[in-house]
């Protein structure tokens, strides 16, 4: 298996590591802890400045450490993760250190606090635009990319390699513990 | 093949209809005008109530109609509408009569002024919660279900029937006239 490598995403092509409405992982980071968590609930919301929204549960300790810090980074697992991310989504941070539960590794991010999960397809590293009326009444964050970042063998030029290689398919979340993953690729000639 | 039957869905389920971020057709209408559209940035937000967030581009039609009406539909096309789904997304309200050009069927809503758009997998009839400031900055409305219907062959007893089969499965945006076709479902027992 070659390394794999993580190369800079173009900000105008960010909006299409999401458009497919894959499962995100959140993590966030604040005066040295960091937390990760998983979302189904995240899209996005603009190609120019390349924006997106993010329901992060008002309960949670990465919507603490994101409102602490007004960043996060929302990451593409692919379904080899798929136990990771399952176990991600259904503990707290505040009663186990995810990082080594789930044997996850992070390196730091380049444009904020909040690290980069280990492993992922593609990486983006956001701030919050402050909103707290949505924030308050629905959870609901919304925020914007000021670094991207993908693994060239899924995503490159500006474009996802679809389709992956069985073990770098996204997920998609159904109900309880089950998800969807990628199937093939369908095309309309325009 | 058997007649499809149009079954309601229990308002405490309707976030599980879009949780695996598929392409949704956006209907509405006003005062005997009539419009839909295809939107990828589509999101549940919460479960109880069930609120969905979706991106409404300022110069749409479907965005008039929204506006005017306070109310809109949420289906999910299954992917033997590709040529539908990218044709409605590509095409204007303002200029052609999409019904007529895309052969598109619609029933009256049972809660509200949006029709739904038939050959569908699942339908969300929703109101639209006021948020101006969201809706001016970003484009981004937050609904509320009032009504959900799902195919019975698509959805029962609250759950996707994954994996549906070929032509039922849905559609997930890529970039330009690409889409991912829902796979394979995966499962973690917890």
């Amino acid at each position: 298996m070659r390394l794999r490598v993580r190369q800079p995403v173009a900000l105008e092509h960010a909006s299409r590591l999401l458009n497919h409405g894959p499962v995100v992982l959140v993590s966030a980071a604040h005066q040295g802890r960091a937390n990760v968590m998983t979302a189904a609930w995240c899209m996005a919301l603009d190609f120019r400045p390349p924006r997106f929204a993010v329901v992060l549960a008002q309960e949670t300790f990465t919507r603490e450490l994101v409102d602490a810090s007004g960043a996060l980074v929302l990451q593409v697992p692919p379904c080899r993760m798929l136990e990771i991310v399952d176990g991600v989504g259904t503990t707290t941070g505040r009663e186990v250190d995810k990082w080594s539960r789930f044997g996850l590794t992070r390196t730091e991010g380049t444009a904020g606090p909040a690290p980069l999960v280990g492993g992922c397809l593609a990486w983006l590293e956001c701030r919050v635009l402050p909103e707290p009326g949505i924030a308050t009444s629905y959870d609901l964050f919304v925020v914007e990319a000021v670094a991207a970042w993908a693994d060239d063998e899924a995503f490159a030029n500006g474009r996802w390699r679809m389709p992956l290689p069985p073990e770098l398919r996204s997920l998609h979340h159904l109900s309880g513990g089950s998800y969807l993953v990628d199937g093939e690729v369908v095309s309309v000639a325009r």
